[in-house]
């Protein structure tokens, strides 16, 4: 990008570069800030002055030293005024919450879909969220800015939802119905953002994981269906045609199990919940859905407890193979498949160990989702900031 | 990264966006130029011509045309005046290249490694490189840079070759003998860059492949090791320790073939140039060379061909795999074992054709290098380009 004279995107670039950096480190003076940054003091003064205002950043309490002189005011991230709102739209659930600055959770709610076609679920979708707004703003924080999680391949730009398989969708807008739903609530200024839901829960452990966050980082979404968000370079990653992470139909057994997808040995035909489900049935039964299957792994019982460490093992050899790929600082497990719990994880942690050790190397990172069953909401919603502080 | 007063550096990236806005559309005039990236024309009129003065841009003859008035001037990369040199520090042999700016090996010369140590063949790389760059110079070139791709993990920022398992090498500084080297030789001022054989491979199809070159591009080396150069919003992707692309060791049959990493199933234990020549030898004899092999393939003689078939098979599978995971617009197939010819390629392009059938999904784009035999050289040259073109 040539840089050009946009004096307001200029003047943004430098506001998130501070915000950035402040993030990174907190405590930093506006001193600090413009040694490492090349700004000039005075351009950092202004700017953290604006940013204060608006309720990005806080001064902390003047440390008190044994020195003379007055001490630089140190800057930290104000987690108590601003939220950004986010949603996930699942298969058979909504949830919204709204997340601070410094990634709490303020507020939460979730509603059974109403319906299966995309005009009611989108209205449902609509309610919910500007709901979640007003109660945000109740709560006496300004809300900046709305992202969603689809189960589905999204085309960010257009605000499509291309195909969502388990929701039997294609080729849906849902950007325009929102933003008309908001425009008649007042809510013309928030801007709203979608992206599919293991890309946006990646970024909300980007952005919000375990410091430090380390780059690239690969989410793997654990659901009926496998995918993958993968940060790199500081960006979601999503390839050419928007189907890079969707690494459930990378084969892990060839001529293996026959897979949704139409192919044969697929992840997702070992890792899926539906997989499993079918693994843990006792010859003769119906699969079981994930409560009474995360029960019955609760309990020790046999079969499910197999079935969930089955499904880990192939699960590690997945890790291993997007080890190989990406080269990730680090690996989260999210999705309801979690909760089957120490079976399904440590088979998984144990497989890529095995290979890690075999080749005389440190095994990779694996942490489990910080946000739980709201991976995907929180996600979106770190999605704005990942966004706004990024200006270019 | 926040903008800063750094005029040289501003100035450095104006230069560079000219240059790559017309690589991309050659003919384009210095008005097109200043509507596209919004610098003034007078700022686009000065960075031209100092542009042409270096010997990066030429004006094209003024185009006749019906209409009255001065025609504006197109402009076009010249091809003509400036090049980079590149090397290939291979397991038994160096290759190094002379490469236009517009991707003509303009120069070429290959030498077997003459001793084994670190301090003979850096030595002799030292000498062929500082011998091309004289040779491109006689044919009236200036060179600008020096590149060099090597058979291993790469430090890049130290030009520390970490580990090169073929070569038997560790931690070996690649980049100090080489700047001294060049230092006495009076080539102070030419800057020489390193990155690892696959890596530079990928950049030399980035940059001069087939137009339009896709992002993300996938390189994939095939020889005795199997490894991938990948390029990933417009940038080489090496991961967070720099083994992204190692996916020679991504496990394509779980409990599989033992690998030479320790690890079993690897895809190097059913593409590596070894385990094909172990699958085409007859019961009791050693397995054979490249060449002989190769031959074997060409004259249909049935082992042969049969390992070379089924190499292929596994290869189409990796492919699969990382298609799922990245989501390339293009694959390019280098290395020497591409020389085995269409019963391994074609087993390949089968494979993976097969896959997106099954899904419905069209197949992703599938070429063998550009280069041939000198890949990885061109590569270490168009890497040259490549970071000069990025200021940032």
């Amino acid at each position: 990008m040539p840089i050009t004279g946009d004096q307001t995107l200029l003047k943004q670039i430098n506001r998130m570069a501070i915000v950035r950096r402040v993030r990174q480190q907190s405590g930093l003076s506006r001193a600090d800030i413009a040694k490492e940054t090349g700004l000039t003091k005075s351009t950092v003064s202004l700017l953290a002055q604006e940013l204060i205002d608006e309720g990005w950043l806080v001064e902390h309490a003047i440390q008190i030293t044994g020195a003379l002189g007055r001490r630089p005011t140190p800057l930290a991230i104000d987690g108590g005024r601003l939220a950004m709102v986010g949603a996930e739209l699942g298969v058979d659930r909504i949830h919204v919450v709204g997340l601070s600055l410094s990634g709490e959770i303020v507020f939460k709610t979730e509603q059974d879909l109403q319906g299966s076609g995309p005009t009611e679920v989108l209205g449902q979708l609509a309610r919910l969220l500007i709901d979640g707004v007003a109660q945000v703003r109740a709560s006496g924080r300004s809300v900046f800015g709305v992202g969603v999680g689809l189960p589905g391949a999204v085309d960010e730009d257009a605000g499509v939802l291309k195909v969502a398989p388990n929701l039997g969708w294609r080729n849906v807008d849902v950007a325009r119905p929102l933003r008309a739903a908001f425009d008649a609530a007042g809510l013309d200024a928030l801007p709203i953002c979608m992206q599919n839901e293991a890309d946006v829960a990646a970024l909300g452990e980007y952005e919000f994981g375990s410091a430090p966050v380390p780059d690239p980082l690969v989410y793997l979404s654990l659901g009926i269906g496998v995918g993958a968000g993968i940060v790199v370079n500081d960006r979601l990653f999503v390839g050419a045609a928007g189907f890079a992470g969707e690494v459930g139909h990378s084969i892990l057994q060839i001529a293996g199990a026959r897979c949704s997808c139409g192919r044969e040995g697929c992840a997702e035909a070992y890792i899926g919940l539906r997989a499993i489900a079918r693994q843990s049935a006792s010859p003769g039964d119906p699969p079981r859905d994930l409560d009474a299957l995360a029960a019955g792994v609760a309990q020790g019982e046999l079969l499910a407890v197999r079935a969930a460490q089955q499904a880990g093992h192939y699960l590690g050899v997945l890790m291993q193979n997007l080890w190989t790929a990406f080269d990730p600082g680090r690996f989260v497990l999210g999705g309801p498949t979690c909760e089957l719990g120490a079976p399904l994880l440590d088979a998984a942690k144990e497989t890529i160990d095995a290979y890690a050790l075999a080749a005389g190397l440190p095994a990779p990172e694996v942490r489990v989702s910080r946000y739980g069953r709201r991976a995907v909401a929180a996600g979106a919603a770190a999605m704005v900031l990942h966004k706004l502080l990024r200006p270019v």
